[in-house]
């Protein structure tokens, strides 16, 4: 990394000039403020590294970014990262990215610039550009649930494509052909990628669906609940729904129990996370496990030993979705 | 807070040589070393202020400390705390406590090691004089769910007593009699606080029940399972329950169902938090509203305005539960 001694010399000031520049002191001259800035871009200092190196100190904190902590989906990827945190003696500092680049974009640079240790990134709006230049930057920066071919060795990532494609053909090989799919509204691979093995799948069993028989709203409860509405309201011959998460599901039966319908004997359906809520909810669902727990736990190990300069474990950075068998699919004749 | 200069002077040393003796110079002496950390411990001296005055500036972060980020319930105190924190162009730096002494205590320590703009503490191992003391040090820190008479301008907290009272009085009100309770083996107040609430509320009623009418267990929903499982062994004739939180009740509801016994006619059950998954079990779980959110809020914006050194708005300290009626009580005859 650049140091202020690079900085000067490249700015062609003192190394008390930059410190002034980086300080905002009212004394220091437009034209070193632009020489000095122009420099630190160029080089890519961070004003905070000076502190850093002046204390000679690690910060000893993990950045993740999620997209909202309040999701225990989030919630437990926080955990994770904070588990193999606290076994090596650091603490975790978050930032929320809401699935907006602009929160992501914000929520990466305060990360970096508060000397992060190492990063463990959850974000789906950026560009694959604009990560790969992070990463390029971070060298301890991994990325989770998400796949760019340029630095796969910093992706964690789930097939998701695949998780949905074991959910379609799981209804289907139990009798379900009219089935529906309700997903996230949320311009992300992920709904992309999880509508694509939807369709995948009722392809290779030769079954054709109208648009009609997908709902997209909010990834949550009451997104579920609302694309069950918009469901029931077309009067489909449906009998299964291929949901996008738990939460989706739980939204759903709430909606179908609403509008009295039995599950899993006049519906079925089934969700994917293996969250928490899918044991509790009536009938017990059944789903595709999304092992986030694991999966955070080695990003984390991941990037402290990115950070460290240390050579990884082999471990697989590409995980396959598995089904979990509860109550909720029921064979359709 | 102590200054560099006030431990040169109180040390009887040079600035360089405490500048030496933070950075862990090799040229400083035995003698220096032992005399400025004394002098640091007798100032409240925090070496990374060094840094932090040297750079001028804030470090923007808002540390928040929680049991269990993985929870939703904390889950949703994250990103409270975030919201504000978000809209101050501030970040959060989060520790977990695990309601153990040591954990908590190192967290905050980090916490504060960590030049957090401002605190949100949910302690609840630590002693009241240990959170005193610290809330002494930081005068922007602020302690959640948690009420200390000598510092009572920094506690937001509910009336955890009332919250389980008023669960305990509408089941008698609903004719029940033989109420059981499952509740938290975590040895804090809140525990304490709900078993004296549900005490009150039979004694008030003239209702006397032995001690096996209450089970204690992790307070998540295997707790609740575990609870619940020890409760239906001893063969007592219950017909309703008193769970400690939503996670518990959900895990109790689970079991109830897989014995046999239908919800709500055979058994009424009454949650507390109201978090997302008492509306998704089934019946839907009559609760106790805990306003987790608002109370995260208003502790974040409290901690920043003491970090600002600006008047609060006279917001409530002390939150009132109240009671979310849905499907899980029955009147008993």
């Amino acid at each position: 990394m650049a140091t202020i001694k690079d900085v000067a010399r490249e700015a062609g000031v003192s190394v008390a000039t930059v410190s002034r520049v980086v300080n905002q002191s009212p004394k220091a001259s437009q034209s070193s403020i632009t020489a000095v800035k122009a420099a630190m871009q160029k080089l890519g200092y961070r004003p905070n590294a000076a502190a850093r190196a002046l204390v000679s100190q690690s910060t000893n904190i993990i950045g993740v970014l999620v997209n909202d902590a309040s999701d225990p989906f989030f919630g437990t990827l926080v955990k994770a990262v904070d588990k193999v945190a606290h076994e090596n003696g650091k603490q975790v500092l978050i930032g929320h990215g809401y699935h907006h680049a602009e929160h992501e974009r914000k929520a990466i640079e305060l990360l970096i610039n508060s000397r992060c240790d190492a990063l463990v990134i959850h974000a789906k709006a950026l560009s694959d550009n604009e990560l790969i230049d992070y990463a390029r930057e971070v060298k301890s920066m991994v990325l989770i649930n998400r796949y760019i071919p340029e630095i796969a060795d910093r992706c964690i990532s789930l097939d998701n494509f695949k998780g949905a494609y074991l959910a379609t053909e799981y209804l289907i090989k139990n009798g379900h052909k009219n089935i529906a799919c309700i997903s996230s509204s949320h311009p992300i691979e992920d709904t992309e990628q999880r509508i694509s093995g939807y369709k995948a799948a009722l392809h290779d069993y030769g079954i054709s669906l109208p648009a009609s028989y997908i709902e997209q709203a909010e990834p949550n409860t009451e997104g579920g609940e609302v694309a069950t509405t918009n469901l029931l309201l077309k009067s489909l011959d449906i009998t299964a729904i291929v949901a996008y998460n738990d939460n989706m599901a739980a939204g759903a039966i709430f909606v179908l129990e609403e509008n009295g319908l039995t599950l899993p004997d006049q519906i079925s359906i089934i969700g994917f996370d293996d969250a928490l809520i899918s044991r509790y909810v009536s009938p017990k669902l059944t789903t595709v496990l999304y092992p986030i727990q694991l999966m955070g736990e080695q990003a984390a190990q991941l990037a402290l030993n990115l950070a460290k300069g240390t050579s990884s474990d082999s471990q697989p950075l590409r995980f396959s979705p598995t089904l979990v068998r509860r109550d909720s699919v029921k064979k359709h004749d």
